[in-house]
């Protein structure tokens, strides 16, 4: 197994495509095309396929890097082209600033911006993302290890039916509202990360604020344990005499992580969204980044822990 | 003026020295070494100069990249020796695994570990940081960016008398305790920052996590913005029609940055740290981190901010 | 004007698509589509447009990156899908190694390989750096930078007629040979480089033994120096005593480079080729790589060059 | 094994210390400080510490990563002290640019440079690179790889009795003189090496042009090649019929390399260094750099394979 999972992301909104470059990926797996569109449908609709009627017409087409289907250890490069753009809805964006939008910022860092749906700002260029996670955790699946997210809360709401409740009123009214993200990496051996300039949380952190819209990532117990003593947030372990690496923890308020290098138990963090800027445009777009988002930060989640196979 | 600020850090917590070398600092820069002695002696001490009698120990020495304290563009080099060490009170830490610590992740990534006082996992490891971050502060003033950090909270009390007292508590009981730093950025122009491969938030989260016992990150309104509309929680502007890059922000619920670029306005963040695991040992050790921790937020903010300089 | 151009290659000489992705063009560039078609038919006949009457068959197509054709800082992505691929003609290597190629190393390092044309080791896959490189010459063309590259010798013959006699002699004979190509990089300021970790001259090597079949490379005087003194090596300059900056050299032994940044004058290299290992297969095949890499040579400079950038 | 081994170095000729700090070292390795000591011997005299009787000043410390001089696997940092400098020798060259050095190039680029002695520019800044590629050619040797080097000629003469009259001659007349040093690495696996990004010889052309006054560079039959016809370049091998991945080369023309990865065979090369350019200064500086060159040509190869282990 490669050690080295490197994405190379391009692509605008409303271009003509978006995709990316995966290097060292390992030669010799068999990529499941089906899997990717299923992930691919989470992003575009924030169901599973199952719950989903939806046609997915986000498809994918692999250019390089594959042999009938495995991969050569060579570059993948994969593209989703850009269809039913309507660039022209966007036409009266051209000469303003959209509140809370990166508009302003790329137009002072560049000179320029595709103006057209946030350009390489908007949400949709984590779609290379969720296609490069898919296969991160196809890889990471040969190893056990297993990364899962759901919506923690929304608009301040942990209860399924009142988060719909949330979301009715803000579709009624024209608003958008926040919510967290709850992710889990199960499976994880002991002894991955880096001491200082590559620990896992920092990576993980890292990569979960490249996600648009994030404000804010805990893991572990998170922002509670400042308010902890220490006698409260230790971590005991049995430690198994016979074998001095065989231990059992009892507690895990640490979430897998010492020191930047997993311990063996479940990594878990919430992810705080932001409410969607764009607001009072009647019920064309989401009110919430939420259902979507859950894909998303799994294959973040993926890409950072795929990055460290030894 | 350079663009590219690159640290390499070296150092256990008892073995001979810690340090580090910075690439790609701008040459021509007049050392200050008084001020890296000060932001020293906040690290160790966790007060200012002016607040603290105790003579600061740790004495940074330079190797290279300097003439008569000039940086000459190459690299920088420098040290600090560990006194004063007594590895021998760590003796006994040899054979075991100390709860929440990293000696047992240590030592199954690499299957050896320098069991005196942590060794680099030790939060001394920061050392090199600070006096890279006081460089970095001074070429960041040039430019009219200021970083400052400060407690807001420990052990949930907010007040500085009811934060003494929970402290005071802690040293009574062997215990330790958690707490929050705020840290901010001013004067940073709009523009810094990549859109998705080195958001400026997104590096700050990574740096901000490579602190031990970091636990918890948000910036701007942070986590506070998963519960709210986006009518409450998006920034106007006011454009000046005769230039439209002459913006001016109305709110900063954003926290200065926009699709990982900044937008001028001032960057604020606050950092969740855990506990500090060891407990019970009498008041030989810190029972929290937080007050020698106010510099290492403020220099990694530092080495974030100035990794950016065009 | 940015100051890193980084390209990020995929594909296999008959895979679905060869491309590239450029990170960090500066914005605001106009895209000259016209030159990279005339550089890519350089490449494909080893002739100028004006001396080809063939129609260049490789088209490019950008996926990202432009708007009107203009960059916009972000990555520009492009491909060039490979047609008339003819995989059935390799069938036969399918199994097999083929001398002096890399048919056998990527075996060994994958354990599977795109047999098809020499997949990812074959010639073709200098198409993107083609493709890239020029961008980056008309980057360096607005900063009065020109690279030029030629064939210098064919099977040790450096005069037009008889290195037209050596390849008429090859295709007869079923044979194939080597021979060197000379390049030179003009306008260059002083300054360009870094003193050890990226020297100018280590740098441009490193592209230039990128490029497949390239056994030799040499600046300035280069492997003649190694039969040199110091008396008749050294290239004495002429220092203005009003302004230390301005110096003429009188000459330039050294190749327009010293301690590994460039100091105004022409830097020159000669890249040596060897023979094309295919042999014995009538005249489908090329008898020399010489005439088709002069295009590699000159884009391999200039994206060398265009790092540099400040 | 780790599989990556990435050294940053620092210091000028006459500043306080020249150093590095290798990360990526493996863990759990003996360091064999008297094979360091012999390897910066031969650096400084040319001879190998059996044939020098003079005793090396260069003496290394350790400042991390080591624990009773066992690898942690966290950054190794040394140094060693610039002693019996003689700035003062050089103060007429505060305000002058000797022909052929890098004093003019480093005044451009950063305004500012140490001129004494060539400081970040001096051959002594290869001196760290001597110290990790002793510690690489450690981690080879466990894995059966010998790298070796020896000076092939120097000002065109190959025998060493002429060479030594070449030296003796320069000496007289206060001049330099340079040459070429052959290197070879044995023993490597078949497998090393990345397709383009990092061909195994493109990196140990970057290395080799790293070492001051270096000019040309070629591996396998080199320039020769170039007039060479592909029925006699070409290395035919045999293949065992049980085994594939059995083969045997019958000639090593191409120098263990194919498509940049190790085929299994010898790597070797040369490397052609111009004169010294300091000449006319009576005996007390070296008249060819060659003889020291050797370790350094050695290191830089171990440093080349190390960083390629899997």
């Amino acid at each position: 197994m490669g050690n080295y999972f490197h994405v190379t992301t391009f692509g605008e909104s409303h271009g003509v495509a978006l995709g990316g470059v995966i290097e060292g990926c390992p030669a010799g797996l068999k990529i499941d095309r089906q899997f990717i569109a299923d992930e691919l449908a989470r992003r575009a609709t924030g169901k599973t396929s199952s719950e989903s009627q939806r046609r997915e017409s986000d498809e994918v087409e692999f250019l390089s890097g594959l042999l009938d289907g495995v991969t050569l250890g060579t570059p993948i490069a994969f593209m989703v082209r850009n269809t039913d753009a309507h660039s022209e809805d966007y036409e009266a964006l051209k000469d303003t600033f959209r509140p809370s939008h990166a508009d302003y910022t790329y137009q002072t860092k560049y000179g320029i911006r595709d103006w057209r749906g946030g350009g390489r700002a908007s949400a949709r260029t984590m779609l290379p993302y969720v296609v490069a996670g898919a296969i991160a955790k196809q890889i990471l699946k040969q190893q056990g290890i297993e990364i899962h997210a759901s919506v923690k809360s929304i608009g301040g709401q942990t209860e399924p039916l009142k988060m719909e409740d949330v979301l009715k009123q803000c579709r009624e009214e024209g608003d958008s509202v926040g919510g967290i993200v709850h992710g889990s990496i199960i499976g994880l051996p002991a002894g991955w990360g880096d001491p200082l300039d590559d620990k896992f949380q920092a990576c993980l952190a890292k990569a979960m604020f490249t996600i648009p819209a994030v404000k804010g990532f805990e893991y572990g117990d998170g922002f509670a344990m400042a308010n902890m003593k220490g006698s409260d947030a230790n971590d005991q372990m049995l430690i198994d005499d016979d074998s001095s690496l065989q231990v059992k923890f009892l507690t895990n308020h640490s979430g897998g992580i010492q020191g930047g290098i997993t311990n063996g138990e479940e990594v878990f963090f919430n992810v705080a969204f932001k409410p969607i800027p764009t607001i009072g445009r009647g019920d064309r777009h989401d009110v919430c980044a939420l259902p979507r988002a859950v894909v998303i930060v799994e294959a973040m989640a993926a890409l950072t822990a795929v990055s460290f196979v030894p």
